[in-house]
This record gives C-alpha cells, sequence and structure tokens, in this order.
C-alpha cells in the first residue's frame, strides 16, 4: 500500500525545484521503464502492478532499492498519464559533466531556449535518431527531467545526455576545438546547397524569439531550410523541432 | 455584450460532430485571424476587443457579417486559449471536392489515421512551407477543424487544402494519373539513396500502427529514413510529423 510519503514525493517531482532539491524524476509506462532498466540510470524506486512484476522480475533484481506492488488505482492516484501503464519508477537525475574533448568529431546540438516540453522530448527522439549524442541547453531550456519530456524522450533521455550550462560561456570555450558552430536564420545559408561537416555543432533557438543576440556573434555559418517554391514565401516558420529534424537530417544525410 | 447564445454556439464547436452540424469553425489570435481575413474564408462572426477593431476596421469591411466589440473578460470567457489574444472569429468549413486533375504533377500528402491534434497541424505548417496544397485524409484522422488544430496551423489552414476521403477508393482512383504513391516503413528503400519524382503522392500512417494494412498494396514505393550510424537502431520510430518533415525536405531538396 501506497503511503502518503511516496504519493507526496511522486507528485512533488512535477515541479523543477522539487526535482532538483531531490535529484529524482519519474518515467512511467512499460517500454519506457524496460529502457531505464536496461540504462545506466540509478532506479530508488518501482510502482507496478503485481502483472507487471511477474513479468519483469528477473530483469529488476539488483536495478532497483525499493519495489511495491499497487493496485490499479492506486496507480491511478500517482500516474502524470491519462492513460496509466502498469509502472512507474522514480530515477536519479545524473550528473553530467561536460568534457569538451567527448566532442570532438561528433555532431552535437546546442538548444537556447526551447520552452515547449513536447518540442524538447522530440529533439531528444530526433537527436537519438541521428546518432546525436550530446545536448547542451541553457538553463531557461525546458527541463529535460520533467515529467511531460521524459515521457515524450521515449526512451531517448536512455542514451542522449542532456547538459545545462551558460551557453555564452560554453560557446567560447568550445571554439578551441576548431569544429563550426552552426545557427539557423531566416537569412542564412541554403542548407541543402552549402558545404556541412559531419561535425560541430547545431544551435536551435527559441520558438518565437529565435537564437539569442549575444550568440549570434559566436556562429560560424548561419543555415536555413528553404520554403518551397524558393520565391514564395508562406509559412511563417517552421516549428523548432521539425527544423532540427530537417537540418539533422540533411547533415546526415551527406 | 456577448449573448448566451453566442457564447453556446462558440463552445459548442469544441465537437466535430457539431462542427459538421453547423458548417462552422473558431480560430483566434491576432496572426491567424488576420491571415483568416485575407484568405477565400467566410467569415461570420468576429469578436474582438475595441481596441483590435479600431486597428482593424478597414480589413474587415465586407468581410463578416457580425462583428461585436467585447472586454478582456468576455474573450476570456469564449476563448479555447490559455491567454486569450485581442479576437476570435467564426468562419465557414468549406467544401471542397477532390479533383484529382488538379492533383497533376504536384506533390501531395495522404495521411491515414493520424490521430493527434498536434501532428496534424505541425503537418500542415510542413506542407504549406514545402508548397504542399493538397492533403488527402481518412475520416479517422484528426479533423483539421478542431480548435486546436486551427490554431496549431498557424495560418497554414489559409493556404493547405484538407479532404476527407474513404483511402482505399481514392488511392485506386489516382492510379489513373500514373504519379507514384510513396509510403514509410521501417524496411522500405533509403529515402537518402533512392530515386524520388518531385511529383506524386506521399502517404504517413497512424502514430503507433502505421499505413492500414489494406492500403500497403496501393504503393509504388516504401520509403525509409535510415538512422545514424545506419547499424545501430536506436529509438523505435520517428513521430509522424517529423517523418513527414523529413521526407518533404528530402523530395523538395532535390
Amino acid at each position: 500500500m501506497l503511503s502518503k510519503t511516496k504519493i507526496k514525493l511522486i507528485k512533488s517531482l512535477d515541479s523543477k525545484k522539487n526535482r532538483n532539491e531531490a535529484g529524482l524524476f519519474v518515467a512511467e509506462g512499460n517500454k519506457l521503464v524496460a529502457e531505464i532498466i536496461e540504462s545506466q540510470f540509478q532506479i530508488q524506486y518501482i510502482a507496478c502492478t503485481s502483472q507487471w512484476f511477474d513479468q519483469n522480475k528477473k530483469y529488476i533484481y539488483n536495478r532497483c532499492k525499493e519495489i511495491e506492488m499497487i493496485s490499479d488505482s492506486e496507480l491511478n492516484k500517482i500516474s502524470y498519464l491519462k492513460t496509466p501503464q502498469n509502472v512507474l519508477c522514480i530515477a536519479e537525475i545524473p550528473h553530467y559533466t561536460l568534457n569538451p574533448e567527448l566532442l570532438m568529431g561528433k555532431l552535437s546540438l546546442i538548444l537556447d531556449n526551447v520552452q515547449d516540453p513536447g518540442n524538447m522530448g522530440t529533439i531528444l527522439r530526433i537527436a537519438d535518431w541521428f546518432g546525436i549524442e550530446h545536448i547542451i541547453c541553457n538553463h531557461t531550456t525546458a527541463d529535460v527531467y520533467n515529467p511531460k519530456v521524459i515521457q515524450a524522450t521515449m526512451g531517448a533521455i536512455c542514451r542522449v545526455k542532456v547538459y545545462y550550462e551558460d551557453l555564452e560561456k560554453m560557446m567560447l570555450s568550445i571554439k578551441s576545438l576548431s569544429m563550426p558552430i552552426y545557427g539557423t536564420s531566416l537569412a542564412g545559408e541554403n542548407i541543402y546547397k552549402t558545404s556541412l561537416k559531419n561535425e560541430g555543432f547545431i544551435l536551435m533557438g527559441n520558438e518565437s524569439k529565435g537564437i539569442s543576440s549575444n550568440l549570434i556573434p559566436l556562429l560560424d555559418k548561419q543555415l536555413m531550410v528553404p520554403f518551397y517554391p524558393e520565391n514564395q514565401k508562406r509559412s511563417e516558420s517552421l516549428n523548432v523541432a521539425i527544423a532540427t529534424a530537417i537540418i539533422c537530417s540533411e547533415f546526415r544525410r551527406r
């Protein structure tokens, strides 16, 4: 039977402040929890139906300090999902240290103030699909450990490392790596026609304001996804996750 | 002052059944309503703040039968948005008839049971960006006149025509156009390497189930967006809107 303390803890992890204080986040559902169990994440607690437990007990041996079997109605009480799915876990937020040397020869993403949790989760899936292992964000970008983002990553959180940094400092420091920093801009070069290296950094900006003005001078090249036909402007802009997908696809295609 | 009948009407347009019976949909906000005013849509009603009216009266002359100035608190009552934005309008749902000849030489999208209103809106923006004018959906695809979808299209609804049809019948009938029908499949051909015509149809399937089994035999080619590196599978799938974006970008790049 779920304790009140546990219910309170799980509900409290909806807030970034509480997550950071506790160093914990929530993940739910068969598929996502299975991926968390296979990952490097430290799992503190699993609440599951007895059926889930029976099917998964061999995998969770030694992976979790506390496992509790609960009823469907108890799961309903603690779940962040509209349709709760058999299992919820609490895992520890990892402390990744950004080591610029790890980024050498790789393509990484930088996110400047991406606000929407859905976009953030989708961008992690895109990164995962295209083999991008590192995403560096400023502190005002959506928190990847927000339960909505965690669910939207659909497991990509287990493979993609997300760092929160002062972007101006970080971008100045990676200049020593001699890898290009690309950004997006409606006035940038046509991404289909310009040269692209398969290493470096792609900076994506805020949903409505784009890239912060202090970061623009730190870009090596500005890129633009042309609309079609080229001379006929239609939509005002592409959603940031959509633009990220098209740009990553174009880098990886070559 | 807003009548109770009007409030009831606006709120009723959240339901597909009511929208279809009334033949009406709701759109909100400065930018979107400005695009609706410039478009071919028939506008039946505008509720706006007096400030919006003063700034826009010259544009709405002859474009709307009934204009009502309302207070911010009245707008709060009728708005579907978390942060209402000065203006809400009711417009007539257009009756487009699918004329296959209009599709000749063009690239069009077919949506098979895309469920999420956010995905639907995003796909309209992608279509608009890439100059795709026609989207043909089956009847179980999210209704484009759902207020959430309308807002998510960010104006693309004014330029992209959406049709609801029996897809099997429709796909059989367009075979006579001799244009390829492309679909997506994890077992399809690598989209970066296979030949693509800049005309035809791209069929996108349901978020979790993909393309319906009865439609697969009607495809001329199945396409796949490869993950990177190619030999290492990571995320299980790309979101349908993300896949649409990457595929449309690849068609338009060439």
